[in-house]
């Protein structure tokens, strides 16, 4: 295992200003920061594997009450065999989505409109630990302050385009670097905090 | 120093068919994947720092006996006190510099308008480690096949925009892990062979 355990860290984090949670970014990434191709292709990525433990991701889900996710991430998880969030709230912030009690709904799922409502939401419920995937949602809320935790397992591989991670920012974002390092096949894994 | 010293692998790879010599890329960049501030400015780089022997720098450098750069590069090395490739041959990729025997021409370096130019003269004066330098001169020669090495020190901030270290590619690229770890002030070093 590299480093000390950044998910340690977790549960003592007093929650931000204004938020009873926090939110946690843990997600794959080329090493030219992809996060599938321009058209959601991700076979390069699962080519790739690293025992669970040494990923850290089975501990963060342990510990996480609430997921955060776009529609886009929404329609993958449906295509899996089973339905990855049993027992978590699930946020699906999206324009076009059916609410939950909606003809069409998800009753699994929270559909809600815009960022704003995504944390009105999660205040509302009382959430504490907030996992946020998808590329259009992890750049909103990086941009919205929203993240305490990202978690960047880089694989081996540069693809030239498609879905980059990161964005647009309406200023810098200093990280604290939590811990690095090679697990499985050649991948890295970086954990940072945000600096505030 | 994390993992294994990266350099010890130089000395011992046959140099890529058609050449004389091997390409290295030794680069910092943010966590979100840029080299400069879209006006160019590196001060968020150089409020970081690192000791030159956990980085690795100087250990490639005196194993270096040729540096590629762009014009850019070039124009920003003019303005340190010393001229930091003494003993090597410099390679400037440049449409618009005058060459080193024309008028205001430099002599310390051999101008060279394009990529094929600076193989030919590579191969040529039979260079064996070539440090290739500069945003531009990186992704083209990382298109072009001219990369061995890839070291990348990922400072601990994200900028949201300015000059990328990756471009566009004409295929995929596989990467080795040689190594990973932290160094210095938070700074993460990824060492990766080019896999052919």
């Amino acid at each position: 295992m590299p480093g000390e355990d950044w998910t340690d860290v977790l549960d003592s984090m007093p929650a931000p200003r204004g938020r009873t949670w926090g939110g946690n970014v843990f997600i794959a990434a080329s090493v030219d920061g992809f996060i599938a191709r321009a058209d959601g292709d991700m076979d390069w990525l699962t080519a790739y594997s690293a025992e669970a433990g040494e990923t850290g991701y089975d501990d963060l889900m342990s510990r996480t009450d609430h997921v955060l996710i776009g529609r886009r991430t929404y329609e993958t998880v449906l295509t899996f065999d089973s339905w990855p969030y049993e027992g978590k709230g699930v946020l699906v912030l999206s324009t076009t989505l059916p609410a939950s009690g909606e003809p069409g709904g998800d009753e699994r799922i929270s559909v809600v409109r815009s960022i704003p409502e995504a944390v009105a939401h999660l205040n509302a419920v009382g959430a504490a630990q907030v996992y946020i995937d998808g590329g259009q949602v992890v750049q909103a809320s990086l941009a919205a302050g929203l993240v305490e935790y990202l978690v960047i397992t880089r694989i081996p591989i540069l693809l030239g385009e498609g879905i980059a991670l990161f964005g647009p920012l309406p200023a810098d974002i200093e990280l604290y670097t939590i811990s690095s390092g090679q697990i499985g096949d050649g991948l890295i894994r970086e954990s940072y905090a945000i600096v505030r």
